[in-house]
């Protein structure tokens, strides 16, 4: 492919996150980042990261990844999952924690899914990373989403309450960028198929 | 407009309750049904309903309404919404109560949504109906949807224990198909067009 990389975001931590990631074992994957209003669909995870995928390729014309985030909680069966963010708009930390007392389990797993297209009219592919973990009352600090109302199994500690480098080795976004790293780089590169 | 008005919807049920709505008081409103699988889009209800009913359109090719429906809970802030079809799917009519045990008040309110596109490229236009309610331990048939856990006001019953004749004048289904109807009635009909 001839086009750059495009990363759909507007978030300009995400894409510096995603950079890292990508250029952590020395065969850099370059990208650029494009800020794009795509309305999602509902569904599962992966039908929602499929056709944003999808559209944003369309729209970009050429090679993209997007992200998309769930938290799903054990007792609900996976819900709110790719709802997550309007619940905790809504409710915010106190009221996550409070959907789950009248259930027996505050098991919850954090699903992270990247999505890559070669292009228009390319079916999308999908890479997954889950964390699986505890809802618990808010701990450190509350600036990003409901990383301080999730504690991973083992850890003792809130994504929120974790130093960058322990949250990125075990992160829901840190397994799947691993994923799609891997194919990223088993691609043929432009001087390869020149 | 020379092309009838098609309902999407795939429930036969559904149909026979509009048309008899629509046909209430002696100057029926033709209708014809169409079951279209249409993916339907997060956000607020409203934009939920406006999206579909533009899609069905195009795909119809002609005038079109829409109907969705949302389950809104005060103490989430109008959550799960229109996602309540996900959450009544995976954890029942008893998980919906179990999501309110932490939360101090169990009101919610129904919400149905009709949308009326006159065709391809037409913003569709939104008819609102609302009904007040609580969310109850299940009593009442469980055929329909949530309708055995929640409770109207004033009425001592859940939907699922009224007779139809009683639901029927008190639903959000109702209440927003009364004001579908008087802006059906009021268009131009196709004899004062021609």
């Amino acid at each position: 492919m001839s086009e750059r990389l495009i990363f759909v975001t507007g978030n300009v931590n995400k894409l510096k996150e995603v950079k890292k990631i990508l250029s952590d074992d020395g065969q850099p994957i370059e990208i650029d980042s494009r800020s794009l209003d795509i309305p999602e669909i509902q569904g599962t995870t992966q039908e929602v990261a499929r056709d944003k995928c999808r559209r944003a390729a369309e729209l970009i014309g050429g090679p993209c990844i997007t992200e998309d985030t769930a938290l799903c909680f054990t007792a609900l069966n996976g819900l709110p999952g790719p709802y997550v963010k309007y619940f905790m708009e809504s409710i915010g930390h106190e009221g996550l924690n409070n959907m789950l007392v009248g259930f027996p389990t505050k098991a919850a797993w954090a699903l992270c899914t990247f999505a890559y297209s070669a292009g228009p009219g390319t079916e999308p592919i999908v890479f997954e990373g889950r964390t699986d973990g505890l809802i618990v009352p808010a701990r450190g600090p509350k600036v990003f989403g409901w990383d301080a109302v999730f504690e991973p199994d083992g850890t003792g500690l809130t994504y929120a309450e974790m130093p960058d480098l322990q949250k990125n080795k075990l992160s829901h976004r840190y397994k799947a960028l691993e994923k799609l790293r891997a194919y990223l780089q088993a691609l043929p590169t432009e001087a390869s198929t020149v």
